[in-house]
């Protein structure tokens, strides 16, 4: 009945599925939300090591080896299992549920307690008028092609690069170079497209590959043309495929009993905090700036999820909406707390020179050389990357890529995304991005809800300008049916021509001013009907639409790297993996072990569970009859960064062993001793050296 | 642009929202999760109690009064409001915000962490099949009846209320009675069934009564006849009905870009939980009872949602699924901890005999006295009694109340509902339901997943039974293809008719077996082919599946219920409104107010603010231009328990001065003290009237 997990997860291949035509489509609204997109122009050398990861110290592992670990322990489990699963969809188990939440809680500490940020929570069903106007109805879509036949599905740009990639590979067996054999694929031969040793023209084997490097950048018109000029089939049956077609990728449904009103599940929490935006605006007593902020789950219908906890329908999704004038460079009053923080940065102009060499950066240089567009932004990814490094990210696998001109929205300035380095390769966690005023434009020009801010002038705007005032009683009865199309085509008339048409109106005493829309594409004015005249106006109130910088973590997508970063094994012992979570994202903080089953360890052990409690670190009994060593050994897994021993003396004497994870020493002192060391290591006050320099070691029974 | 809110909200009207016959058709699912369900067979008193509230200061305030206050400080705001709105979905502001997320964290302080329950995060999107199961699919619906002319859809029950109502009102208006004005209801007269003066004959009258009374048990088909009978149209229209159709409540979708896999947005999260049984126990290193628990949102395509917060169609619910073996009494480790509890109890004889009166009663005697089922269900009721008044729910406002035996599904053995009494009537907040084995069986049923629990016996059991042996190699040629439907009649002979064929057989040397689906009824077999005899089996290892025990909470309720009771306004001034939210459970435990906007009282403010977040609370700054009364106010709406004033002399001594919300008395002392004193009332470690008496009362300038 259980599947084989690997089966389970990746019915086809791993690498194509990380090729992102998504991000093409949705280009329009990527940074809105992390598109959760990776680059997989890979290297050789990069193909080499898909599949495996490489452990924090320096282990090569099989990336199955982890994934099968991470099963076993619970930390994530294929939904509706015993139903035979749902692809794309994934229940996260004690660990995994205790890990995330951890997460999640650092996160509105490290970002809306510390500023104060307005944290709401919306509705995740959408009605379907809001998601027109985002642009989401028409945008958030892939490409996919059916079999007529056995009515398969494809992802179009996944489909072409999987063909493509099979024939360059019985290119090269044709020409008896060595191939890259990848077990996992291996394993699946049956279910992809086959290599089959065929040797192509040198200039076939190069289109393919310009088609493979820009794959990113077809949308469907351009998808329908590769696919025919390189006769792409079903790999399996080799039957002809319909046309691409495009596929809206949010989840549907119908609000209320009539299906009159149709919705859907959100795809990003963005949507109802610029939706809310007045009432945050008044809460927040109308003082700008402001942020507010979202933490839930979003929704992705994709056409054929693999790849793990990476790509999924259903994700957790935390997101911050600051809300910023547009005038005066957008600064920010704290940027100067963090200006002097390091971040690995790959920039535009260098992915367009087609490298990936990174540059390591002060946020503060990068502002100021106006390689990040204004302060805010800058601020919010030195704070992304300080709250990675606290969750025990890799500080060697983060790094800083800029979204490209043509990968961002018309209207954003500037884009950038906190990538993690996986065994999947580059993984976009978290997005940030300027999407200046396009949101709350959007819904305002939808709605007619005032999403703007209106500012007492501190000193009161007068501002010169041409005014034109008409004779309504004597230009209404002039231009009939055509009145209104002329009035706004007056209104239009820029300062320049008002300073012209003023100067004929008093030269000639009528003017002729340019309307598309009436006969003759002309309307003719004299003198008595209008009136040009340079006049100071004075404006006491500022109205604006404040522009939006958008940090966007995906939540599921950070967890999954991070366990990849904290992951290694016992020396020598693949079978003993290691989770080193810092103790603030540990699932539980402390094991208690006592040394057997004997009952006379029982007091002591309910005495440590009550005041470890209230201490507030978290703590679980393991008093099965597994050794000790064993017991440990399950918790390594788990990640549970320390552990306590009770045995025979503790039961004397009133001293226990405290153990470290990843080191596996242990001191030995009085409980009240081992608690308080518990409390200020968890708590990060102090480091494990700290206690090995003030608590005398112990070195008796770690029992294996 | 701004709806009027109550409009909004209420299209009809508000008493009748409450009245749940959807309890009745999803009867077999009921306990499943809470239905949400209220008693409204209201007394005349209640009646006219009815959208009014009375505070814990014993105010009787009208509901619009709070729900305008909880709307302006942005605890709650429709959602969509810009677009006009949808029905039964809300959006939680920053205070709103803050109150859930400290109810969820109390929660799982007092659940998850103290009883190491086993939390897991599982998916919403659900696939048919598993729903289909749980009986969802079929089940879990209302009756609706649409108006064929105008397109107008009604929840049947609703309808006929409304209208009998407005007859009744009728009725007592031309009988020259006082009719109660509701005066919500009438500012909406135009919306609802008009009431005209028209007397109805006494029969008439007291058949509509019993009709109102039995709502909750009419079916569809009940439902039809009463629409009939009554001649019960279109309230506004006048027009005829179709007569009633089911409606699944369930939120339908289809995932994946093939339309073959239907799905449904979850309407409970116990689902996961029974699916993740089997990696459950085997996490919990195959020990028994224990419990799992999620956190999550779930759906309910309400027909038309009215009733604000109490009745919405995407909620928050947090539910346990405690697994217990149904030998031996269900016992629970810990309820010794909790028997002198003592509960409100309105048990089912007392419902039956038409009284709702309740009984106090200590958890122990009611488990002793067999009222409460088993110890495992009266310790959850005692726990989540304990849990509701750390929130702060008014003890003299909740009851538990037990299901009839007709509301209760056929499996089930006893259920309870936390009730709260609020302005809507009482208030079904969670449900506590002893689902026996029901679950885990349908879905080990459907699947053949091992949903069990198998122990090693301590003593092998030893079981003498009669024995059938086949000998195949006859019977096969004699029964043909009979053969199995036979051997299965054999199969499933009782030990007694064993026993009496095995002595037809020695005696006669031939049996007769009925087997109704072959011909003549019966099979004829001799000794030659079978053979029966008593033998004794040992059994070493028990399988068995667990039965659970649901506690089940739906948090928007336990929220909106808890504002309702920590709801009052000071002393003659209505508009002066106070939440008094516990200090664990309000948004924010301190704000800091500057006696003006002088810079020189900047330092200290951001001094405090760094030392209260490293104390772990939470605070915050209103710097704004109001005077002291006016910030001290909004924030006695936002239900902030203590206030800190820094003012000249705080500047020159360090003193500053500390505010209880409730009293609005003050003390005066070092910043030390006070931070001190803050810590120690926000954990609970001391009261009010504590550091009233230790630390010296200041009667300065509290300014309104």
């Amino acid at each position: 009945m259980t599947q084989s997990p690997i089966r389970f997860l990746f019915p086809r291949r791993i690498i194509s599925c990380w090729n992102p035509a998504a991000a093409a489509s949705r280009r329009h609204l990527s940074s809105s939300a992390p598109t959760f997109r990776a680059k997989f122009q890979l290297s050789p050398e990069q193909k080499k090591i898909m599949a495996t990861l490489d452990t924090k110290t320096g282990q090569v592992v099989d990336r199955a080896v982890l994934d099968s670990m991470l099963r076993r322990r619970l930390f994530y489990t294929p939904s509706f299992e015993i139903y035979g699963g749902v692809s794309g969809l994934y229940d996260y188990g004690p660990p995994g549920c205790a890990v995330l939440n951890n997460i999640v809680e650092t996160w509105r500490k490290h970002f809306v307690l510390e500023e104060d940020m307005l944290e709401v929570d919306c509705t995740m069903l959408t009605p379907h008028e809001v998601l027109k106007t985002s642009g989401h109805v028409d945008k958030f879509a892939d490409w996919m092609c059916k079999d007529p036949k056995t009515g398969e599905i494809f992802r179009a740009d996944h489909l072409v690069e999987e063909v493509l990639e099979a024939r360059l590979k019985g290119d090269k067996e044709a020409r008896g170079q060595k191939v890259e054999v990848d077990a996992e694929k291996e394993a699946k031969k049956k279910k992809k497209a086959k290599s089959e040793a065929i040797k192509l023209d040198d200039a076939v084997v190069k289109e393919y590959e310009q088609v493979l490097a820009q794959i990113d950048n077809f949308g469907g018109p351009e998808l329908e043309q590769i696919i025919a000029k390189y006769d792409i089939r079903n790999p399996v049956t080799g039957g002809n495929l319909l046309p691409p077609v495009s596929f809206n990728l949010m989840f549907q449904t119908a609000i209320g009993p009539s299906s009159n009103m149709p919705g859907y599940l959100r795809p990003e929490t963005a949507q109802g905090q610029f939706l809310n935006f007045q009432k945050l605006l008044e809460f927040n007593q109308q003082s700008m700036p402001f942020a507010s902020a979202s933490i839930g789950k979003s929704f992705r219908n994709e056409i054929s999820p693999r790849a793990g906890l990476l790509r999924v329908r259903e994700f957790l999704m935390a997101e911050i909406e600051h809300f910023v004038d547009p005038e005066g460079g957008k600064k920010h009053a704290r940027f100067e707390e963090v200006k002097d923080v390091e971040l690995t940065l790959l920039n535009r102009d260098v992915q367009l020179s087609g490298s990936t060499k990174t540059e390591k950066m002060t946020v503060g240089k990068a502002v100021e050389t106006g390689l990040v567009d204004n302060e805010t932004l800058g601020y919010f990814l030195a704070r992304i990357q300080l709250f990675l490094l606290k969750l025990g990210v890799n500080p060697g696998k983060l790094r800083f890529r800029q979204h490209m001109a043509n990968e961002m929205a018309h209207y954003a300035c500037d884009c950038w995304d906190a990538e993690l380095h996986t065994s999947y390769g580059w993984i976009e966690c978290v997005g940030c991005a300027d999407r200046s005023a396009y949101d709350l434009n959007v819904h305002k020009n939808k709605t007619g809800a005032p999403l703007v801010v209106r500012e007492t002038r501190a000193e009161p705007l007068k501002i010169e300008e041409w005014q034109v005032d008409l004779d309504k009683k004597k230009f209404g009865p002039r231009f009939k049916k055509d009145g209104k199309t002329v009035e706004a085509a007056i209104n239009d008339l820029t300062q320049e021509v008002r300073e012209k048409l003023a100067l004929d109106l008093e030269q000639t005493g009528k003017i002729e001013v340019e309307v598309a829309d009436v006969a003759g594409g002309k309307a003719e004015l004299d003198k008595d009907i209008i009136k040009i005249e340079k006049r100071t106006r004075v404006e006491n109130v500022r109205e604006y639409t404040p522009n939006v910088i958008e940090p966007s973590f995906g939540i599921g997508r950070i967890l999954y790297s991070l366990m990849e970063h904290v992951y290694w094994y016992r020396e020598g012992d693949e079978a003993r993996g290691v989770l080193s979570f810092p103790p603030v994202i540990a699932p539980t903080k402390v094991l208690l072990v006592p040394l057997s089953t004997n009952p006379a360890f029982r007091p002591q052990l309910q005495r440590l569970t009550t005041k470890l409690r209230r201490l507030g670190v978290s703590s679980r009994v393991d008093d099965s009859s597994a050794s000790i060593g064993k017991r440990y050994a399950r918790n390594d897994e788990l990640g549970t960064p320390f552990g306590v021993t009770v045995d025979f003396q503790s039961v004397k004497d009133n001293t226990i062993t405290l153990r470290d994870r990843d080191s596996t020493k242990q001191v030995r002192a009085s409980e009240d001793e081992i608690l308080q060391a518990l409390k200020s290591l968890v708590e990060g006050e102090e480091t494990w050296e700290d206690i090995l320099k003030r608590l005398p070691e112990f070195t008796g029974q770690e029992v294996d």
